[in-house]
């Protein structure tokens, strides 16, 4: 599937409302478990999110279309929502994942990105020259990739309680 | 994490939704690729899920709890959805899904389940011998495991698009 600005947005749009209707109102004892050592729990997915919105996809798009002399990213804590996110609620995380997301959607849209914007380069520090098109075909692939990643962190809660359908591991996401 | 009726509650009511956050209004573009032969598209996904809330979960657990003669389950048909959804749209499957689980989830309520009901048994027709509350704990490992599946068909469609960041393609889902 080829890059489109409007097909980016769909997804990206819709992102809070499927972590909201994910986790809102899920106890703890299931958003705050993760899969081991420097793995996410549920609200570890949401607060990388938030972090995401703050350093990550708008500040870079923001060096590209800029052209200076520097074009290079930040490098990206995946960690950051460890203290970030400490003490807050998932509510709380869910409630300034959509306001970010919906401020940053306003940002992008109001920059009405022709082709020519889309194939500006940027410099990551580690993968080298990428286009603003790379970088939001990566925003939504990333919210989606964490989607899937949170699912999965719950469903591997009852990777006991299954019992012996645990045999089918892949389809269930156990 | 233990097997709890009301945990397991929390995530088969919140399911629909997610869905439909994730698919409400996509265009077909987003929701009709695959991942490749006998794999399933987001689309698939929901009619997989329609398929289990007719013929899997609820009259397995029946066949359980009616301690008959013959406890043995009909076989699943993982692919039943490739004829089902024939002709059908996203957001009807949604619709249907939606109806369906409430319905069922109805009739798990009015059962009022004891630790006795649920440590029941029937005979899965690969796995042997399981009990109620396996099959319970598997009805919400199964959906989160299709959320993720659903997510990551989606993330995969920019597997080309994302460029360099394909190098981080665990994280990326794509």
């Amino acid at each position: 599937m080829q890059f489109q600005l409007a097909h980016a947005f769909e997804v990206l749009e819709r992102t809070p409302a499927t972590f909201r209707a994910l986790l809102g109102g899920l106890p703890v004892a299931w958003t705050s478990p993760n899969e081991g050592p420097d793995t996410f729990s549920a609200f570890d997915n949401v607060g990388h999110l938030i972090h995401g919105e703050r350093t990550d996809w708008i500040p870079r798009a923001r060096i590209i279309l800029a052209q200076g002399a520097n074009r290079r990213f930040e490098p990206y804590d995946r960690f950051a929502q460890y203290h970030e996110s400490r003490g807050k609620s998932v509510a709380e995380l869910l409630d300034e994942f959509t306001l970010l997301r919906a401020d940053n959607l306003i940002t992008l849209r109001g920059w009405q990105l022709s082709d020519r914007e889309l194939a500006l380069e940027g410099e990551h520090p580690e993968l080298g020259t990428v286009t603003l098109r790379q970088l939001l075909a990566t925003w939504v692939a990333h919210d989606l990739g964490h989607v899937a990643q949170t699912a999965r962190v719950l469903a591997r809660q009852y990777r006991e309680a299954v019992g012996p359908w645990r045999a089918y591991r892949p389809v269930l996401g156990v």
